[in-house]
């Protein structure tokens, strides 16, 4: 059996959702699950569907998708291989408890994807790649070099097929270059509830205001700091008694859970961004 | 526009999705919603779709729907127009915070459905029902008077074509007459987080076990007491410092929001029952 | 029995708590409740004691309480008579939910508090007040009229010796004036979760940033727009799925239990305030 | 500085806070925390006070601290030094999770303690001990050397002076033996909401049953079976679509969490037990 997830975007129009479950009958597909939504402000109909074949041409299936669908519909698709495990990078700095977490998921078999490199401006973290037998690539960043790192890590990028970075704690800004070539597969975990606190040292700033509440976001990166498509959120409650060390450790139980979940939904093929927002079809 | 929502579920197989979205296409429907869910612990096959239609006629689409995809799928099926308001009755005692909070999301709007009249075993709340002006019937019940009750109750119930009874902190059993003619439908509070303290006394139970969170769950009523499918359920926290008296005021704030989150889902039709669970489209 | 709540504040210093406790014991009194918090960036102490005493004279204990501890500690403090109940004020506009909910708990004993009357810029809400019994003041306000609007509610505050006011979803901003009379003292519920989307339409701009999760804050109005002490906040999962209505439908349930939590705080004398934050001795 | 931590409990009576604070204050000691709680159900008194002290002897402040207030006012008491570690041993079987997690926490100095070493009743975790440098003794279990298992457990534990044991995810039934000499010092993680699905199994029974929310629940073990003192409890929603794994992938989550902070609860003195519940001085 072969499995195809299908993600599809466009104009909410009449008739797309039988025209589409049509195509993949026509096409000896079984549909095993269908999810969509409208977005009845911007009037774009969204839609997942994965299906099952018993004999399956990538080639020839989208060829007739083309023909008979995005045409008509105006349509943008992706198509995806459900066994194809994505390729992830993950990029660190000295924040190990990310790293850690993700690591521990992955060598379970939790993450369906790849792990082919860790990059860190720091050695600090070294010793957990190594732990775990994942290539550790330190590649330091200074006001001097952005240049010189950056053309590193899109080496590494490149040469490995990388589908998705993830960004675990990482303390650097990522450059334009990287953002663009990465358009929504850059996954970054901000340690606040955005957009309250963005930018550094949001505990500091929550323990100023003095919310009663603290939360992780993970988002897609884009040029604008802590501003890109949120993929996942989470709150604990905090209380006066919590000193900023408190607010910190607390903190970084969110983290660690919310980065998980948005990597997995990404994996799974889960999320579709669309003015700045996701839709997440659980 | 018309809009009709259709709920199905039988056996899973190849096609079904496919079929259900090319007859309501074939019967010049637009799909504006459809969700599905596989069982696949037992094999079985749910589906929620919303479908408007310029013209339509219910006898019409109901013979074809039979005609093409009942006998071929061997569905359990349900077929219901939009505008419908079900019609509610509510059964009360002497606790007044559900019942208040019902009638005031029923006074803005917010329940989409009709609501008949309220019932009710004591006098306590008639005067909150005098002030929505909506009709009160005082039903004592005794252990002598049992059947004469449950008389009265169906009569009102068959009188007004009752569709769903919401058991607002009702504290007497429901007879087996009653759920057998309202099977699926007659909505339960019950105080805790099921299946921890079932019976009487739950906030009672709870504090002795010592527990850290307490809950409220809202369900279907079954023979069985407190086992019918559950529909929402929600908890808070509490500590050590919470009397028996704190963990009712707490309890309260719980009951009301499951108990009417629990009622718009069924007043919505996004509920589905099999195997004793429930099956919520949001 | 007659039983006092004590708030102090000062400096943090050696020996307070012994002082304090030695106090009361030397006053005959009996602590039943005692909490303390130390800010160490600020290096400030917080304590909440409640005493009791078989015979008790609130001047005598002032009296004695400055002479000697006030001085030697430099404290900041308030004595409060357990049983007396604080004289509450709300003013409302349009919006029913969170003053049928505030009304129904007062109603059922659930607020240790008076209501002598209800402020409205509106009359649509003017018919709640009548069914509980409460008298209801129409004070229409424009920009032409912000002064006379002003001297108005001062004059019913001040009739009424009104202890605290409560803003359930009233949208008019509240005069300087009235800010300075009543610092830490009037309570206001925003629909996000502060400081997140501070301002007008707030589940709008929600809609937009496209957050997983969305909240309610109740807080002290101070000069500075929704940026007071914040007193309680909660949140609730949201998704793609909710359309506008959806978010302030939702929203509303949190709204009416975070400002009910804040307003039972502060009754119960358990929130101190101090550099823009607040400390609550749960 | 020298910090000591005193939790007290008795039956309540007037004049303990000021008796204690008093006693302190006499033996040159500056109160930094306090905290209590009357269980006004039992009746029982509960204290926990943090004190500095410039110079300080254990042995003499204990004897006068029994001289002075023990039979005064007949309380159980303990005192701890804040600077000493307590010893603890992580029982683990196959689920990795848990050990993971807690061994993450251990080498980022977030956890308060020593950890002499791991007993296992399989091998498959002895490559994560050994990648923490934490000795690993593997003691199978089998029907019928549970004699001579428990011999070897209680060995160890007595060799190395643990001073408590958590059971992370570790499947064998503790012996009752070691129940009683470790009375409220064995912290067990369930993966359900007690007191619901007690025992083996309890995802496939939530799953079963149709819950909408699952937990997870740490306590002290006692003779029976997921009924000691519940120490943390959280909880997470799931829905219809969560097959048996995703409720186990699911639920690991909250089991680290839960876990973790029930340990972090014990290690810092906050947990006093009476009558099957918990006193959590946070």
């Amino acid at each position: 059996m072969k499995k195809i997830i299908i993600q599809i975007h466009c104009k909410d129009q009449s008739g797309i959702i039988a025209s589409v479950t049509n195509f993949i009958s026509d096409n000896n597909g079984n549909i095993v699950y269908i999810d969509q939504h409208v977005d009845r402000e911007q009037d774009i109909f969204f839609m997942r569907v994965e299906s099952e074949f018993t004999t399956f041409s990538m080639d020839g299936f989208t060829s007739n998708f083309r023909d008979v669908l995005v045409e008509k519909f105006q349509m943008k698709w992706r198509i995806y291989n459900a066994e194809d495990k994505p390729k992830m990078a993950i990029f660190v700095s000295k924040y190990d408890h990310c790293l850690y977490d993700i690591l521990g998921r992955y060598r379970s078999g939790e993450l369906h994807c790849e792990l082919p490199f860790i990059i860190s401006n720091h050695l600090d973290l070294k010793y957990i790649a190594d732990n775990f037998n994942i290539p550790f690539y330190h590649i330091p960043v200074t006001k001097a070099n952005k240049l010189e790192a950056e053309k590193e890590q899109l080496k590494l990028l490149k040469e490995h097929n990388i589908d998705f970075i993830v960004l675990a704690r990482y303390m650097q800004i990522v450059s334009g270059k990287l953002i663009d070539l990465y358009k929504n597969k850059i996954i970054n975990i901000h340690h606040s509830f955005l957009p309250a606190f963005v930018g550094a040292k949001p505990y500091h700033s929550a323990l100023k205001r003095g919310v009663k509440i603290i939360g992780a976001t993970s988002h897609y990166i884009t040029e604008e700091l802590d501003a890109g498509p949120i993929i996942e959120q989470d709150v604990a409650r905090v209380s006066h008694t919590y000193s900023i060390k408190d607010l910190i450790t607390k903190g970084r139980d969110l983290e660690k859970i919310v980065l998980a979940t948005a990597i997995k939904h990404h994996i799974n093929r889960k999320v579709m961004v669309y003015n700045n927002k996701t839709v997440i079809f659980y």
